[in-house]
């Protein structure tokens, strides 16, 4: 059975993702698994979707297909894309939202709104709102069936980039920033557990802002309840939490405020 | 593989879903494609769900059966129905949830509660609070199957019907309001782009409360970011918006709020 | 096609779900059908996913699998736990989540780390933070896939059992408190209609805190908008709720305050 996910920033108060649903039930292969992975990603938040993609697809089988909709710039000149990477296959919009999660050669295609699958047959004018609805979930369904990227478009060869804040490691420092925060309240930075020079247990993470300096840990339940910590998370980045509460909340934190992390002598903490 | 999809407001913190949930997995056919459409519809707002089925049920095949509870008056004597048109099937309460999705000819039905299937083997006593699990899912795995709506209960000449607030089309003048607020802010308004008399791109939508006059655009990336626009939705409503942000927030626009459209001379806006 | 189901209160703004997903695509049997139940349990509330539990596991069909996340200990010495009972299968952490749902004689088993299916396939090393993804999905997987729970680990003979607060019925009377509060406001509490002595229409339920006495009403609609009511609710417990709005912003409850139920002359109220 194909594997056909989908995921976007739509929420779920109004009809937006039944709408997409009900073009993948009729247009999709017959006995696709359609998995809904949220649509509850920050609003039209591009960092926070690719952050999210980076840590997802490489998990599904090859053969999968994967939509992914933040599309804040939808109706306008951007484009749309299709990608075929490491045995799957992405479509979206070329915003950024996909360039974490790409292997070293993908292909990249991107839609020809005049090459659009069952336009006709739909009956209805292509909306300048909803391209989840009208040109990424017709495509997703095709490639789910095996038609080539190349019959919806041209090749692309400079799809949009995201730069994330780069960490800068040096030496026994290494500094960087909070990318993102989590449903937790945890907040992820861009400092990489590989990155380090050192091991784990002989440093120490300081958040400027919170005031505080805390030696890397290795689950939340080395600290009590309620106390700061800092530990490697489930992708390797490292993280600041609060056990059983929330970093961002308790501390102030939120993207972009600057940690640090030294070796340093962990018993004068 | 016959689709049934499932949509409420009952939320997802506690455990109402699930158990709709497990009973269409025991009862309804083998091979049954259930499909979540949400469970976030705004909580009790029948105008809210009737919206949503209106933009969604349209867009699955012929054969899907659709399980819709809104129901604030359950266990009071407000009917269950079932009803069946352009080939779907729908289930739910007779409040008007399903009334602006039946095409012209719809066969409608009350479940008869002393004909509920399988009472006897789930060995429990109905419940007056939850008939989503009680009443409609098992009911709806019923017709799953092929089972005709006349087995479990009489014909229903006179469901109820939701009257949406009409808009007055008057030559180039039309007025309207606000009918929904959307996941992101924008305002659904109930002035429909083919109601109007001139083209698109020569009207403006005033907006008293806010004080604004907008001329109508193509899509959001027209106007800078945090800029309002107007437009037509993709369900071919005009909708007032803010780019990358809430138009309900920022203008403090809310359900029933005015708004008007007419053929202006837009070089002087 | 046999059930694998999957609760957690992880949120959907990250990719957290996602990634037990593509674990599970990978590695359940193929023609599973996956049924997300939610992802929205209160943080880290290991009583509110254990009501969760009490109330849907039992709807399921015999042979399905249920994998439920709430793990605020993840990473410390608690125990993963593989449970079997009335022909369904569960897998979690041993803090108490599953303890309500169980049958009278559940085989239970730990997970023991070292015997993780496809840890050398998977090439990824164990997270501290993400038992759910490293640990409970791929033995689900390989438990729907009729692997025997022994395979995986030791017996346990003393999971981790919660104890919800006891009510006292005495003749008369009964004492208890609120549980839970549901996505409507709604005030669940520990009462159960089948532990009174007296026929629900003769008894009057006391919430001190609000100063209100209420008759046990049968359905929502038996009181005017914005009123509150008492009934049972579908799971047999005894509830407090306002119609069409929220009894615990309306008056002010949440989880451990008293109610009382007595034999009451209603005539009175």
């Amino acid at each position: 059975m194909p594997v056909l996910t989908l995921a976007s920033d739509f929420g779920t108060r109004d009809g937006y993702v039944g709408q997409m649903l009900g073009v993948l039930a009729c247009e999709a292969p017959a006995g696709t698994q359609l998995v809904q992975l949220t649509h509850q990603l920050p609003r039209q938040d591009v960092t926070a979707a690719a952050l999210f993609a980076e840590a997802v697809y490489r998990r599904f089988p090859p053969g999968s297909t994967h939509l992914l909709v933040v599309d804040p710039g939808v109706g306008s000149a951007r484009r749309a894309l299709m990608v075929e990477a490491d045995g799957q296959r992405f479509v979206g919009p070329d915003n950024g939202v996909f360039s974490l999660c790409w292997g070293r050669t993908p292909t990249v295609c991107a839609i020809d709104l005049a090459r659009l699958p069952n336009r006709a047959a739909a009956g209805t004018r292509l909306s300048s709102t909803f391209h989840g609805r009208d040109v990424f979930a017709p495509v997703a369904a095709r490639l789910a069936h095996g038609v080539p990227l190349a019959q919806f478009g041209p090749p692309v060869h400079d799809p949009v980039t995201l730069q994330l804040p780069a960490a800068r490691y040096d030496g026994d420092q290494a500094l960087g920033e909070v990318l993102h925060v989590d449903h937790f309240g945890n907040c992820i930075t861009n400092l990489r557990a590989d990155g380090l020079t050192s091991a784990i247990a002989d440093q120490v993470l300081t958040v400027p802002k919170a005031g505080l300096r805390l030696p890397l840990q290795d689950h939340y339940a080395q600290v009590a309840v309620g106390a700061p910590i800092a530990l490697v998370d489930s992708a390797g980045r490292l993280e600041v939490a609060v056990r059983d509460g929330s970093a961002a909340h308790t501390l102030g934190l939120e993207r972009g405020d600057q940690v640090m992390v030294e070796l340093s002598d962990r018993d004068s903490l």
